[in-house]
């Protein structure tokens, strides 16, 4: 790592933590999140032969890890025709090892915490990042300390005790954040999750831990012409991003797939169509891995310079896709399930063509979700 | 795949199936499970470059699958130094698909179901096995029947409600394997498990599936001197022994690791000790899915031929080694944390020496146990 770059103006900092963004940015009002600058990349996809699979182009090389990451790249060819695309895949990051693709972010940003010597992890979660938190820094010996919701599903409670979290409990989003933010500047914990607003991504760290996806993807050749991404504030989005440009500028890949992000009422969608990216676009939505009523300048980065753009998917239509990927053996959590109806709206709307390949990102497990659907 | 050949007599028969093992041992009173017999086995482990990975080893090399097995080996030193090994692995089984190393029989079993034009899938389970085959099947497009207990944990009951199982309840284990019996012998449905009493294993072809994690185990350079498995008959162990044994005979492994039959109250230990193979051993357990009154000749062989043997360890001992588990960021079923357990007494006994590397297979999640650890 040689250093960070603002995603907005570009300027250049040195290696720390910045967990409410570019300070010039955010005097501007306009906030916006670092990334990482690094020095060489390899200019091959052979992995690591030590370290994570992907170590040069992470963050952190070594460290804690509990074999997250690599998840499989599944052909649907069934689906495929359903929805009539060529080719549809998905990556079932369900295959983490806690069950959502939080685990890559708690693997590198739980490194970087021990790595400044912090004690205590805080974050803000509804529920999978939670959990991945919690069993991380079980392993590294850190106090995790979450924010949630007072509704928060059983299984999710179930494993923060199993794991010793502490679980602090909050009816409303910014409550949260304003409880990380204290933990933050008056107790020293790290943070891995944002509590600036207007807000910015996750820890620079953990954002960025969200590469390794479009490495595997490459290594594994499965490169879509679309990538389809469950997003609240859009730390995957950016990462998958941010993996694929690098790939890209390698010469490791042929093309940029377009990215789209699923969002479970209209929010980057009303930004991409000229509303100020710090409004506050309230919605409901059981899809509570998404949910949350603001827009980050990462995630807008992200569709833009890919050539992709927003769908919106209500829950009715997530809960179908849900039931559309269970009969290919897959559960997943209901946003998850989103992408399959942002898909088909795709299709409908002509952005994805019959003779293109789609790549589905299915954030994580079905089975801790607190949404029912009636058989 | 050249036959099936039975591992008690070694009489060969042509390849089919074979539910009730061994007619010639079944008339003796001495019931024993058939294995497959392979023509030219590789030389090398080099995967497969198409299909399953380790397609030339095992049964079927093609057709459903849902990216089971590959699951990783952790290293873990802290609980190594803690138990006083000089190594200690842990094969993650849960993180395969469905949660279980189950998923590796299903992904055989349903594709044997297929081929031979079955239309329905029965077996008889108390958790793992029932989702995993509940999932496979709904792929394949089998109808997928459940003989289980009134007390199943919720999560189980609410994923074979997701994936269209039917579930058929009962009290005692024995009207269970009457009803797959039933099912096999009425309704030409596929049995997965086994319905034979005395018992044997469950059908060949899910069985040879357990040969993979040998495979696995062997590629990833991961060969330890014991192996220590949570067993109620022996399908595990006989597929890891049946691995073993084929890798050291094409010199693609140095030495047979000792296997090590994990039980929560004597069976297998009393026939090891003498007692008839073929006796009832009754006992109270929450480790459901090593509960069972009866032994196998598939499982006495694993660990006699490996120079291996059985230890016993109660439900408390099995907690204490959930929590152990848990503080390596591994969240276990109550029979894999029976593991940890079963090192402890081997290392006391001096069966394994403070020098030996031991592998635990960690065979399922634990976030669906019914069995709640006071913190």
């Amino acid at each position: 790592m040689a250093g960070l770059r603002c995603m907005g103006c570009t300027r250049r900092y040195p290696l720390q933590d910045m967990p409410t963004g570019c300070p010039e940015c955010a005097g501007r009002g306009t906030p916006a999140s670092l990334e990482v600058v690094y020095g060489a990349l390899p200019k091959t996809l052979q992995p690591a032969s030590s370290g994570y699979r992907w170590g040069a182009w992470l963050p952190y090389t070594q460290g804690i890890s509990l074999a997250e990451g690599n998840t499989p790249c599944m052909d649907l060819p069934r689906l495929a025709r359903e929805l009539g695309v060529r080719q549809l895949s998905a990556k079932v990051e369900a295959m983490n090892p806690t069950g959502s693709h939080k685990d890559r972010m708690s693997a590198q940003g739980i490194n970087r915490a021990l790595d400044v010597g912090a004690r205590t992890v805080v974050l803000a979660s509804s529920g999978n990042a939670a959990v991945s938190a919690a069993v991380y820094c079980a392993v590294a010996g850190l106090r995790c300390e979450v924010a949630t919701y007072r509704q928060m599903p059983e299984p999710y409670v179930r494993a923060l005790s199993r794991f010793g979290a502490k679980r602090v409990l909050f009816d409303r989003s910014r409550d949260r954040w304003e409880h990380v933010r204290r933990q933050v500047e008056s107790e020293g914990a790290f943070a891995l999750t944002n509590y600036h607003v207007p807000a910015i991504g996750s820890s620079v760290f953990c954002v960025e831990a969200y590469r390794a996806v479009a490495l595997e993807c490459a290594a594994d050749a499965c490169l879509p012409d679309h990538i389809i991404v469950p997003t609240a504030r859009g730390d995957l989005l950016w990462g998958l991003h941010s993996g694929l440009r690098d790939l890209l500028a390698a010469g490791l890949i042929p093309h940029m797939p377009k990215l789209w992000a699923v969002e479970p009422f209209p929010r980057l969608s009303r930004v991409l169509a000229g509303a100020p990216l710090q409004s506050e676009f309230e919605g409901l939505t059981a899809q509570s891995s998404i949910a949350g009523s603001t827009v980050t300048l990462q995630q807008e980065l992200a569709v833009r310079q890919s050539g992709g753009g927003a769908v919106v998917v209500n829950d009715a239509e997530a809960a179908k896709g849900v039931s559309q990927l269970a009969a290919q053996g897959l559960w997943v959590e209901l946003c998850a399930g989103a992408g399959v109806g942002a898909l088909a709206s795709l299709r409908r709307q002509g952005d994805i063509a019959p003779s293109d390949h789609a790549l589905l990102l299915l954030t994580a497990r079905g089975d801790r979700d607190s949404f029912h659907v009636a058989q």
